[in-house]
């Protein structure tokens, strides 16, 4: 189904816009890199969040830090943890967890509390940011594709918002990480496209019509 | 790392052991039924059962229903409710949501009530029922792995389990749904094994000394 | 602020309309027969739900059951539970759990799953029920006014539903307890009234023009 | 029952420990002064942090922030959320959000995300902070009785976790509201105690041989 897209009812959420996933000095670039470049990444969440705020739709970020108390003393590390705090990924302290230029925040972004693990509907404010606003549909982007992007989006439509998500605005930690998440989208999400397709329906210019 | 398989903390969680999955009959067969064969699901769902009931793991099923209530009335079908929702799977007034004869609830079985969508700690009482037993581990398996199988995983995780998943004790709609869900238990999962490994350890008949 | 009471974006939510908190042969009627009998909690449930059934408005349950497996099996008991497992209260296979009969089911009714502990937002599928049906405020009643009440209450008022609160339709174990909830309901709850009050909102009588 | 206190496993965690509950700057003191004064609730967080830190154990904040982008956005407001942003309660771009000076978090302190509305379980990383931390029982403590420690309350046992609430090192908006906890606490607590009945217990100095 087409996710209408409305201001006042519809958030541009993106996850983890941050150095150590969309930029070369990211402590995973050997890892993300490939597929951040080729979907242009950077460029395509400059382009909806521009659309967004063209279009009057409130942008929220879902932030990923962790702190050295939590690096030190976490004790239940699946393989994606293991692997984040082996190199301290997203260390508050430091410049990897940084917003990327492109993508500081501005005055029609809403920054949640960080996530922690995968997804922020489970350890942070982000259900309670847009019920508070109204909000009942996401347009999903951010990083990476299968983990922080695919566990909101899961529990976004459990949580009971309508999904769409942007394919060519998220990547991942190799090609078959990528196609893992765009083989999930296609049965958990309300829609995909790309973000061609969903910047002139961010921007209010254009009324949507596609069907799913 | 390791899960701990150990009687009193550690379930066996089953989800949709059920006909509409499992069976030729299902209604989605054509798309399950290749990947159910090759990874002889039904027959090592039954080893995990008898292994755990053999070494005193209490074993949970997390089933999946729908009522002709929510097939009429329900408003935001993402794509994988709306195959179901068109077959009508999982009807509780049909025999495709029955459990498979091999897999009839024993006493050593605790069915929770049904899970909507795809995570029962979204909408069940999975994380009740484990938590006041004492369980802190899950050795999961069951169906479908890249949907309910996969939810359960990431939302036992948030939700501080330990998780393993019995990867040739799953199947899928179709090779690519297969193979994205192993590629994400890869990141996700604290531990994951096949069911001739996890067995002797659910079995009580062995330490586990596997480094993941 | 007064809540709108709205078909199609309104649901009755009753909890715990059964024997064992509603009729004398409860297995806690010392306790809770009092303010039961003196709220009329059984008149106003039934007017509730008449009026809501006459204005559009859908009836959800949300009830409270045990069974054999858990009173054996539970580990954390906190003191409301520990009441409720000595004497077996709401047990599935006993009588007491069931329905009273001013309030069997209806086909305006949709029955969740039993709720464990206090909230079904945290053990059965009330929330997914009413978001997939495009609900968004709640007009709350039933058993007892600050256990299952006022748990569904603070978790839907966080999981952002507004929330009416019928305080006559509702009862408590003692009158200190029935003190508490309406306390609780004068800081929490988005509107407090009345069945009297409310009932012509259900059945889309009057316009609401109160002020909270 | 009596909660088992053992460093490792056994979190005290201070709701609101901030200037704008506990300190007579506060935007709301008429309300809240009394009884905090009365119950000499600074002092006894003093002591209750202390003693937790001789003990080994762990201490966690949930704090109350609010930012002028929820202040002028949130359209949900229930009755005590209306009272706090009227009053600009918990600014964080003001004094009154500040950590009193006597618990300034110390080395063995965590601080989580702020909550929003009223309980963590629903908008921070409490439940993550301790299930990542091994813990599986609470020392409940802080502001307001009613209200914040009672949502953490009800959260905490729903999670999962055994709670044991401190009677007198928490206050509330009157004696109405404060005696409104205590009731509810009595059904949904674990166990209830006082400030000197626990510091030893939280100390290690003695062992627990209470009977609740």
């Amino acid at each position: 189904m087409a996710v209408s897209i409305t201001p006042g009812r519809t958030a541009l959420l993106i996850t983890d816009p941050q150095v150590d996933f969309l930029k070369p000095e990211s402590v995973v670039w050997d890892h993300v890199g490939e597929t951040v470049e080729e979907n242009n990444v950077v460029d395509n969440l400059v382009k909806l969040r521009d659309a967004a705020r063209e279009g009057g739709i409130r942008v929220f970020y879902s932030p990923h830090y962790y702190e050295s108390d939590e690096y030190e003393n976490w004790t239940h590390l699946n393989s994606i943890d293991q692997i984040m705090f082996d190199t301290r990924m997203f260390d508050r302290a430091g410049s990897g967890s940084a917003f990327i230029p492109e993508l500081e925040p501005d005055e029609n972004t809403f920054v949640c509390a960080p996530h922690k693990q995968l997804s922020g509907f489970w350890s942070n404010d982000i259900n309670t940011q847009l019920r508070q606003r109204g909000v009942d549909s996401i347009v999903l982007a951010g990083m990476s594709a299968n983990l922080c992007v695919e566990s909101h989006l899961r529990d976004a439509v459990e949580a009971g918002f309508e999904v769409l998500v942007v394919t060519d605005a998220t990547a991942a930690a190799g090609r078959e990480a990528l196609k893992a998440a765009y083989t999930n989208y296609g049965f958990i999400a309300h829609e995909t496209a790309t973000t061609d397709e969903v910047t002139p329906r961010l921007a209010q210019k254009e009324v949507a019509s596609a069907d799913d």
